[in-house]
């Protein structure tokens, strides 16, 4: 933990998105039903959320490697949803159809805490997403789920994906801050352990819900963080924003 | 002008700052006034702002021409400035104060007509900054003038400056829609007309105070706009934004 003294110094809040901020999880699921209603699909949905989800790291990771060439969430999801379509039997979603549940990566749920632990954050600091997610998901997310970011920041304004270092100096150079004034905020160890890399402050969030009410919630050595707390409101407190 | 039906495929607004969003004549030769009661100087601020404001093209000229490295407005502000400490008398303001000084551009206030207006567009079109001010800049304005944006985009996520036609097409990239869904809302000639360049929709916005009450409007041939109106709330009628 740090002296208080040193969170003062603090500027700007960076937030991973996804499991941080908002539950996709829970939102793929409750489209897949409303899906599966209209179209009579008899799909488990939160057995395809999972599956689509773990494509994910994979993807980026070719990415990383420059196996492909720098390709946006929208189209890693796409491409990962495409082979999921027979294990899934999803054969009678036409392209229209397939196009509009790709784009439920735009349309997720925050937590409960979100919004109102964002809002009092955003009263003493700038408040900005550093996603993998793709400039135009996080801006079209914002409005759907009313997240009062200052700015949207994206692994694609680097042209790599978190974890690599350079997402996170994008960030700090865009926020024009040094890595000390600005505390990268996550659910997830390797992002928070990342941001810490680069001389960033750190935040780890509680998020034991995020693969579901039967997943464990993941073993974490939180010994390296500033602050570890269990939601936005929890961030809010420790960082004494009313 | 457009059909109505050209206008019905926008998607997204992306917007010039200075001047067709804030006034920043006004909001400088203000923040010079609590600065000259305070230290005692006999500065014309009106003045300094119209010559510090002069300084704005040829600056960012020099950057496009690749004569200067790719440098932000922050510091090209500063350049100019400092060249007019000496005639200007401010050489009792210390490093601090001139820092601060600086940093007016992140402090302009927005015309009467912009939070009203921008909050009637943003609730049917994504809503973007689309300034030459750099990202930091432009969102602590945001902050301290409330202005909604859905994004902040800005020449330096593409490296130079308008109105080289890559920073048009960076923001509709980044935005995911082709030109045709984006309208580029300016108050300037050169701006929208390169806009249009790029097959973007554009407005074009009347700010005849933007140079002071004594200047003269400039002439412009508003043939070419889908667009032409007298402040944001009157693009919002047209747009049929309620």
């Amino acid at each position: 933990m740090v002296l208080v003294n040193d969170l003062r110094e603090i500027e700007a809040l960076t937030f991973d998105v996804f499991g941080t901020v908002v539950d996709w999880r829970t939102s793929i699921i409750r489209e897949g039903q409303a899906l599966r209603k209209r179209l009579g699909l008899d799909t488990d949905w939160a057995a395809l959320a999972d599956a689509w989800r773990a494509g994910y790291r994979p993807a980026m990771d070719r990415v990383r490697a420059g196996e492909l060439p720098w390709t946006r969430i929208d189209d890693l999801h796409r491409m990962i949803l495409d082979d999921l379509v027979e294990p899934f039997a999803l054969q009678s979603l036409g392209e229209g159809e397939l196009w509009n549940l790709n784009r439920v990566w735009h349309r997720l749920q925050p937590w409960p805490d979100v919004v109102g632990g964002l809002r009092r954050l955003k009263r003493h600091y700038v408040i900005a997403s550093l996603s993998n997610g793709n400039v135009s998901l996080l801006t079209n997310m914002a409005k759907f789920a009313d997240l009062p970011w200052d700015c949207v920041l994206s692994a694609e304004l680097a042209g790599t994906y978190k974890t690599d270092p350079e997402v996170y100096r994008t960030a700090c150079r865009l926020l024009d801050l040094s890595p000390a004034r600005v505390m990268m905020v996550a659910a997830h160890e390797r992002d928070v352990l990342a941001a810490k890399g680069v001389g960033m402050r750190t935040a780890y969030v509680h998020r034991p819900l995020e693969y579901g009410p039967e997943a464990e919630a993941p073993e974490v050595d939180t010994s390296p963080f500033d602050l570890v707390v269990d939601d936005l409101a929890g961030l809010a407190d420790a960082l004494d924003a009313w």
